[in-house]
C-alpha cells in the first residue's frame, strides 16, 4: 500500500526530519524509537518502506543545508545524513513551492493540482495531506466558515487562513488532511461538510510532544488521587524557527490556550497559572519546558511539584508525523470519513469528544489499531 | 456499617493522621482531598462515621503531644486539633501497649485477644488490620514460612517478623489485614494459607504516595510513545521516625527495591540508576525526592526530564489508609478471601500479577468499587 | 539614637513584617536571621530597640486584620503575632491615610507635617523614610525632573510620581529617604540636588531579596571562571500584593529590567533570555524563581545549570528594611549626604558606578560599617 | 619559557582533553572558554603554545580511539580532533607505560627518570607534574609519612599510595607536585619537608569543577544575608571513568568528604545532608548534580532553593589543568616552595588557612599572578 505524505511547511525541522527519518527507518539504520506505531503495527498500515514524501514550502533553503544545520543542532546524526544522500536529493525534487493565484479558489486547484500530480507521478494509492508549518493566529469568525456552499462562493476572494486553504485543497484532490499545528486545519463548519460529502477522513490538532504530553499524564493522576490542583504554571523555552514564529503574540495566544485545556479536561477544573512561551534563539530545537504544580491534600495541606523536560522538539515530532500518516492512511483505505477522534492521542487540542488523559486515548487508539487490522 | 480500623504502629504520624483526620471528616471540618473513595464512594463502603480506629503501638507518647507535633511540623492545621479534642482523647484509650509473651503463639493470641475486645467492647461490624509501623529488614527465609503447618510448629519460638505476626494475629481474630509497609505482612505461603481457610482477605504492600506515584505514571507515557528510557535515577530526602527508620541499611533495602519494581514493570527492562533514600532530620515529614530520567527517541536523539516533588507523607498516606480501610471491610463483607489484587493502585508493591501504570491500576479499582456495590 | 522609621506603604506585607518583626527582635522573641546589620552591628548603628515605626498609607486593612493575614499565610509565626498585640495595637496609631491636596506642593506639605509631628511626637533623634509601596509604572521624561528650580515651579501642578513626591516630602521635613521599590523615588537630577542642599542621604533602588540575589553570585561565578553565559531566561510565580501590582505590565517592565541589569554589569555582555514575572495569586508571598542558564566551556561545549527558588518575599525584606534604617540613620548622624553607593549591597538597581556582584558590594558595605563605628 | 605537564593518567579523559585542548587554543581553533589565566594573562606565565603534554598511564587504549570516544560522547567536537591528527600522534608517543620496581624506592627512580628524560627531549625549562588519574581510597596513617627520615627507610617496601610516590618522584625529578584529585598526592609531612627542601612548590587538591563550585558562591551568599542553611543535600550521577571509580565506596568517601568541606568553612557550621555519588554509565562525562537548601529566614520562616547542574567534567577540568600547569611554572620559576596557597581557587579541599569563598579565592590568586608579573 503505497502512500504518500503531503506535507505543508515541507522544508521545516519537523518535516525534514520525518522524512529523512523514514528514509533512515526503511534502510534499517535506526530503531524506531519514537514511533508510536511501531507498537501498533500491523498489515492495516503502511509499512515505512511504503511512505514518500513530498510537500510545499514558501521558503527554498536548499534541502542539503537544512540537513546540515539539523545535524549541526544535534537533531540528526550526521551518520544518518551521510547515507542517505541519494534519498535527500530525490526529496529535494519532490518539494514544491507553495502556488499563487489572484483567488483562494484558483490557488487551492493549484494546490491540489500538485497533489494529484505527486500522487500518479509515484503511483501511490493515496496521499495523506499533513500540515507542519508555522502556527497561525486566530482567524477572525466569517460566516463563509460555517458552510460549504457559503464557503464556495467566498473562495473567490481571501477568506481563508493558509491552513484551512490547504484543508479545503486536500479535499479538492480527494486526500485526508491532518492539522500538526495549532492553526485552523480542517476544523470549520464548511470543511466538515466537505470532508463528509467527499467521505474523506480528517485530524488534529496541535502535535503534542512534550510539555503537554507530561501534563497529559501528570493531571489525571492528581484527580485520581483527588488532590486538588491549585496552580499549574509553565514556562517554554525554545528557539528555532517555531520558537520565532511564537514570540509573535498572536500565534503565541493560539498555542498557550491550546496547551492549557488538557488541565481544565481531566481535572474537571482550572488551576491558576497559565503557559508562557519565550524565544530563545540559542535554546535551538532543544526546548525546555519548566511546570510548577501546587495542590492541596488531605486536612488542606499543601504540597509542590516541578519539573524540567528538555526534549528535542523535531525528534519527538517527527515519528508521530510518521505514525499519523500511516494511521489515517489506513483508516481512508477502510472507508472512514470524516473527524479522527480515536487519534487524539498524538494532539494536544484534539477533534471531538474525547478523552485528555494520555492512557484513555492510548486505550482509543489501541482499539482504533485493532479494528483496522481487523477490517 | 461499623468498622474497626486497627492500626499496628498507632502512634505514628501516618496513624494518628488517619485517625484524626477520619474523625474531622466525620465532623465535616475538612473537605475530602487526597481521599480516592470519596471519588468512587458507594453504599457498599462504611461511611466515614462508621470508622472506629484503634491500635497497638510500641512506643507510649502520650497522644496529645503526638498531635501538637504534627501541627508543629504544618501537617495538621491547629484548627483541627483543637476542635476535636475529646475524640483524640477516647482515641488516646483506643491505642495499646503491644503484649508480650515467651511464645510468638502467646504473643499472637494476647493481640488477638486485644482486637477482639476492640471489637466487642465498640460493637464493631468487623475489623480491619493495618500495619502502618516502621520498615522492617527484609528476614531470611525459614522454611516454616511455606506451609501452615510448619508455621504453627514452628510459632513455639521465634520465627516471623513483627509485622507477619501481626497479620497471623489478625486472621486468628477473623480480621481481614493490610499492609501499608514495605514489610512482610500476610506475603507468606503460610499466611496466604491460613487466610483462604478462614476465608479472609487480605493486601498489600507499601503505600505508593510519592515519587514512585509520579512513576507509575511517567514510566507508561514514555512506554506508551516508544521513547527508551535510559537512565532513571532518584533521591528521596525525609526526616521524621520513618527517615530514621530508612536509615538503617537494612530497611533502606526493602524500600528501596519496591520503588523500582514500577520501572521494570511498566517498561518491560530496567533502566540505570537506582532510587537512593537519605535520612535528612530538619526536612520532616516533607519529604523531597528528586529523579532524573534520560531517554532516547527518533534517530537515537538523547533527552532528558527531571522532577521535584515535594510532599508531606502522613498527609497523602492518610486518606489512603482510610480508602483502604473501606475497601477492604467491603471486600470482606462481601465475602472475598485472599489477596486483593484490586487494590495495587494504593501500592509499590502490589500483591499478584497485576498492572503497574496507574491508569491500569485505576480501572482495576474502579470496577471493583462497582462491583462491591452491585452486590 | 532614637530612629524612626517612616514607611511609604505601612500596611503592605514588607512593612507590617518589618515593623512587627523588629518588635519581635527587641522583645527578644526572635533570632535575627536574615538581618546583614547583626553582623556588622557596632555602636554607630541604632540598636533594634531604639527603632520606632510610622507611616502613610492608602489603604486602610486595620493593621490586626493584616497581621492575621500574614500569620496565615505563613510569613509570620502566630506565637510572635499573639506575643505583640500591644506594640501592634501602637503602631496602627502611628500609620496615617495619605494627605491629599490641590498641588503637589500643598500634599507635600502636608505629608513632611506628618512626618515632623512623629519625628517630634516621640522623640526621635531622626527619622529615616523608606518606600515599600506598590511599583509604580515608569514615569515619562519632564523637563521638571532635571533641576530643583524647575521642579518647584512645576510643584504647583501634578508632575511627580507619588514615589518621587514622597522624596521631596521627605527631604522637606529634613530626612534621609530609600526607595526599596523600583520606583523613581530621590533619583531624579532635582531631588539629587535637593539632597545636597539639605545635606541629606538618598538611597536605593529595588530591594535585593531572591532571583537577583542568586544572580549577583552565580554571573560573578561563570565571570571568574570565564565560561560564557549563553542564555540566562527566568520565570517569577508569586502572589499577594505585590503580584497582582506587577501583573500591570507597566510595573512589570519596570521592575524586569531591574532584575536583568546584574547580568550584563557582572558578565560584561547581556546573555539571551528575559525574566518573566507572572501573578499566581495562589502561590502569595511564597515566591517561586525558576531560571535556566546555558553556558560554553573548553572547546565550545555546551552546559547548562538551572535553578528554583522558593522564598517568602516580605520574611526576605523585612530585615533589609531594617537594615537600611539603621545604616542610613548612621550615615545621617556622621553627616553624610547624596547617594549611599555604599548600600549596592541590598538593591537590585543600585545608584551609582558601583559593582554588581555580591561580593564585592559586601566588601562595600562591611567597609562603610567599620567607618561609620571608626567615626 | 617552555613548560612540560607531565600528566599521571594521561590516556585518561581530563588528560587528554587538557593536552588536546591546549594543542587547540596552540592553533587557534577554539576560543579560551573556562581558562581562567586567560583572563589573568601575564608575560609571567608561559603561553599557551609553550606548554608540551606528556605522562604516565597504567592503561594503553590508543590515544587516537580516546579521542574518538571524547568525541563521540560529546566532549570534543570532530572538527577539532580531525584537525589535530599530527599533534595526537606525536601526544600518543611522549606517555610512557607506569614503570613496576620492586621497591617504592626503585619505582621513584624510575618515574623520575622518564620525566628527566622528557625534559631534556624537548628542551623544557621544567615540568609540572599534575595528577589527574583516579580517585585512591584515603590511606591509613603510618610513621612513615611524618618525616622524610623515616619515608625514606620506608621505602624500600609499599608505603605510599601511588599518588604520593608521584609526588616523591616529582620532587625527585626537581619538579613542582599539584593534585587535581581528592588523593593523597604531595599532602604528608615528610613530603611537605622534601618540598621545601628541594625547594619546590606543590599544590591541591581536588579540582572544583561543578556542584562544589556553586557551593562556594552560594554558601558565602547565604552567609553575607545571614540566612541559617539547615540542610544542604546533593546527589552526583556520573557515568565515566572516574564514575566508575567513585561507585567504589572507599574512593566515593574521600570524595563526598571533599565536596563538604566548603560549607563549614564558608557558613561557619554544618548543615544536615550529605552529598551523594551514584555512578550511572549512561550519563557519561555530563555529570548531572542536583543539590536542595533549605533555610531559615527572619522569624524563623523556612525556604528552599535547588539546582542541577548539568556540566561535562572533563570540559570543565581541561582549562583547569592547564591554568594551573601555567601559574605553577611561573611560580617555580618565580622560586616559590611549599604548598601554593593561593591556587585555592580551583580546589575543593584547597591546602592551608585559606578561604573557601569563591569570590576571596579569586581575589588571592588574582593578587598571586599580579606578583608574579610585577617579579
Amino acid at each position: 500500500m503505497t502512500t504518500g505524505v503531503w506535507l505543508i511547511g515541507a522544508r521545516g525541522s519537523v518535516a525534514v526530519t520525518s522524512a529523512v527519518g523514514a528514509a533512515a527507518l526503511r534502510a534499517g539504520l535506526t530503531e524506531p524509537f519514537g514511533s508510536v506505531t511501531h507498537l501498533l503495527d500491523n498489515p492495516s498500515l503502511p509499512a515505512f518502506g511504503d511512505l514518500v514524501f513530498g510537500g510545499h514550502d514558501v521558503v527554498c533553503v536548499p534541502l542539503e543545508k537544512k540537513v546540515e544545520s539539523l545535524v549541526a543542532a544535534g537533531v540528526m546524526p550526521a551518520r544518518i545524513s551521510h547515507a542517505l544522500g541519494t534519498e535527500i536529493t530525490a526529496l529535494q525534487d519532490r518539494i514544491k513551492p507553495v502556488p499563487t493565484a489572484a483567488t483562494q479558489r484558483e490557488t487551492a486547484d493549484l494546490i491540489a493540482q500538485d497533489i494529484t500530480k505527486f500522487r500518479d507521478e509515484f503511483g501511490l494509492d493515496r496521499v495523506v495531506v499533513i500540515n507542519v508549518s508555522s502556527t497561525e493566529p486566530v482567524p477572525a469568525p466569517h460566516p463563509a466558515f460555517d458552510s460549504l456552499d457559503a464557503l464556495e462562493d467566498a473562495l473567490s476572494g481571501q477568506v481563508l487562513p493558509s491552513s484551512a486553504l490547504n484543508a479545503y485543497a486536500a479535499f479538492l484532490a480527494g486526500c485526508p488532511f491532518v492539522d500538526f499545528t495549532p492553526s485552523t486545519g480542517a476544523r470549520l463548519p464548511a470543511l466538515h461538510e466537505m470532508a463528509l460529502q467527499r467521505g474523506l477522513p480528517y485530524g488534529g490538532r496541535d502535535g503534542k510532544t512534550g510539555e503537554t504530553l507530561v501534563k497529559s499524564v501528570l493531571a489525571p493522576m492528581f484527580a485520581m488521587r483527588n488532590l486538588r490542583v491549585r496552580t499549574w504554571a509553565g514556562t517554554n523555552l525554545l528557539g528555532g524557527g517555531d520558537g520565532a514564529n511564537l514570540a509573535d503574540p498572536a500565534a503565541n495566544a493560539a498555542k498557550a490556550g491550546s496547551k492549557q485545556r488538557v488541565l481544565a479536561e481531566t481535572l474537571g477544573y482550572q488551576p491558576q497559572g497559565s503557559s508562557h512561551i519565550e524565544f530563545v534563539d540559542d535554546i535551538g530545537d532543544f526546548k525546555t519546558a519548566w511546570d510548577l504544580i501546587t495542590f492541596t491534600g488531605f486536612l488542606g495541606i499543601g504540597m509542590r511539584m516541578e519539573f524540567s523536560w528538555h526534549g528535542c522538539d523535531s525528534a519527538l515530532a517527527a515519528p508521530l508525523v510518521i505514525d499519523i500518516a500511516r494511521l489515517t492512511a489506513a483508516a481512508h483505505a477502510a472507508g472512514r470519513s470524516g473527524p479522527l477522534t480515536e487519534l487524539a492521542f498524538f494532539f494536544k487540542d484534539p477533534i471531538g469528544d474525547v478523552p485528555h488523559a494520555l492512557s484513555e486515548q492510548w486505550a482509543l487508539l489501541s482499539r482504533f489499531a485493532r479494528e483496522l487490522a481487523d477490517g
